[in-house]
């Protein structure tokens, strides 16, 4: 599709516009002028046929249909169109030398259980073995002690506890960690599998018959917080997984792909999250 | 909305591209490159928050799931952002001098009687009465003898038979004409009232959020069907109805308001339908 968002077009998060002043039913008339403009040209350049667009108002229809308090099918879209990554790097601006932000993997929990350093998560062990090391740094390089670092993954197989109720304990792959002095924290846990998106959809008929894949690449998770910066929600992917350059949700971003080290039976890897300062007035 | 489409902008068809060309898969991945181009751009400029796009998803999937075999709210939602009427415009270009076609009036039924000449076709009578005479000419202005002539509408109050099946017996202001050997037709029926699009489902909802109008003005709707020229579907809007201006679906079109003329206890309307020849190889 020649077409086709890349993250490599995501890079780049777009220079904010006055728009966002405005509030209220007056920002709801400026975002939907904005989007009927953009769809008329999307109409015009692709000049549906009257049965095209019955084709569409139905694939949507159902994609809505679909939904739930639990699933959320135009999120997904949304995930599958690039959208959803586009959203998140225009919110989530960082100085070139902080760690980026992604989309937010959709099983993270609040109240996983508090770790000490060292510490094992695997609480069923469905994969090869990994050891973390990470150190959370400000962009100065300094450690930043005391930061809270929540991690979460899916297993070997690329499955969540949440997925799996039955075969994983509950928080197994999960933790929060304090950074010490140093800024360092360290965890043992599996190598992770890559994850599929649901494919039992609308959206997931529309990537198979596009022939796409729905495949998002194997990582892990974390959300990096401390006093006075901003709160980093990133994801770190395996270098080595041939899915890196076709994310079906485009939430691979440069700098984010770690070579995970052979080390004795299993796997190791050392990680760097570099925090951007809050901005006078923002919200941690 | 400084950036609402407006018909005026509807009323020059765009040139066709090659892509129409493609079928099949490499259609729809064309059609789906183009859309998110488009909407990333829309995006870009909108810059929504990440709660915005969450808001915005959830307003579909409500669209979505008040949508069934018999209401389907996101061609309702496609008429009130001006991409049907755009949709029609691209796929029935007219020559200058023929009647354009419109959208086509959801409370159509193929099988309305046929009635003869100058026939009053209503079979309960809300309304002021209306004298209707039209003829049908080709684009030298030449009476076409023998077209089919297929005419229904709302009542006064604007409601049709299909959604008023208690209080307006089947095929009320209905009818099924051919024009006599000049082009001629002419019928008695009621000066029909302006109509509301369906408010009761997330469409409407947003409608009076932004204190749009959901009023299309009132309208007489046509099928005009005769060998060797297009089909024309059309709708001739009451010149008086201060509804024209700000017609909630874009329907409305140059050329297309007719006024209608005091006459006795009722009232009076001349129209002429000018019809494009067919094509070679065109289906009629």
């Amino acid at each position: 599709m020649a077409d086709r968002p890349t993250t490599a077009a995501i890079e780049e998060p777009p220079a904010r516009t006055g728009r966002r002043a405005a509030e209220g039913v007056e920002r709801l008339e400026d975002a939907l002028g904005v989007i009927a403009a953009h769809l008329h040209a999307a109409v015009r350049e692709a000049a549906p046929t009257r049965a095209e667009l019955l084709a569409a108002a139905s694939f949507l229809a159902e994609t809505g249909r679909i939904s739930d308090a639990r699933r959320q099918e135009f999120v997904l879209l949304s995930d599958v169109l690039g959208v959803s990554a586009l959203v998140e790097a225009i919110n989530a601006r960082r100085p070139a030398d902080a760690t980026p932000n992604t989309l937010r993997d959709p099983f993270y929990v609040p109240d996983a259980p508090e770790r000490a350093g060292g510490a094992d998560i695997r609480l069923a062990g469905t994969g090869a073995p990994l050891s973390v090391s990470l150190r959370v740094v400000d962009l100065a390089g300094a450690g930043v002690a005391g930061a809270r670092v929540e991690t979460w993954q899916a297993n070997g197989e690329g499955v969540s506890d949440l997925q799996d109720p039955d075969g994983q304990p509950e928080h197994n792959l999960r933790g929060v960690f304090r950074t010490d002095a140093e800024g360092r924290v360290s965890f043992r846990t599996i190598r992770p599998g890559c994850y599929r998106v649901p494919v039992d959809g609308p959206v997931g008929a529309l990537l198979a018959r596009l022939g796409r894949s729905a495949v998002t690449p194997a990582h892990l998770n974390f959300r990096v917080s401390a006093r006075g910066y901003e709160t980093l929600t990133t994801q770190i992917f395996d270098a080595a997984d041939p899915a890196l350059a076709a994310d079906a949700i485009f939430a691979v971003r440069a700098g984010l792909a770690a070579p995970f080290a052979r080390a004795g039976e299993g796997w190791s890897v050392a990680l760097t999250f570099a925090l951007a300062p809050l901005a006078a007035g923002d919200a941690p």
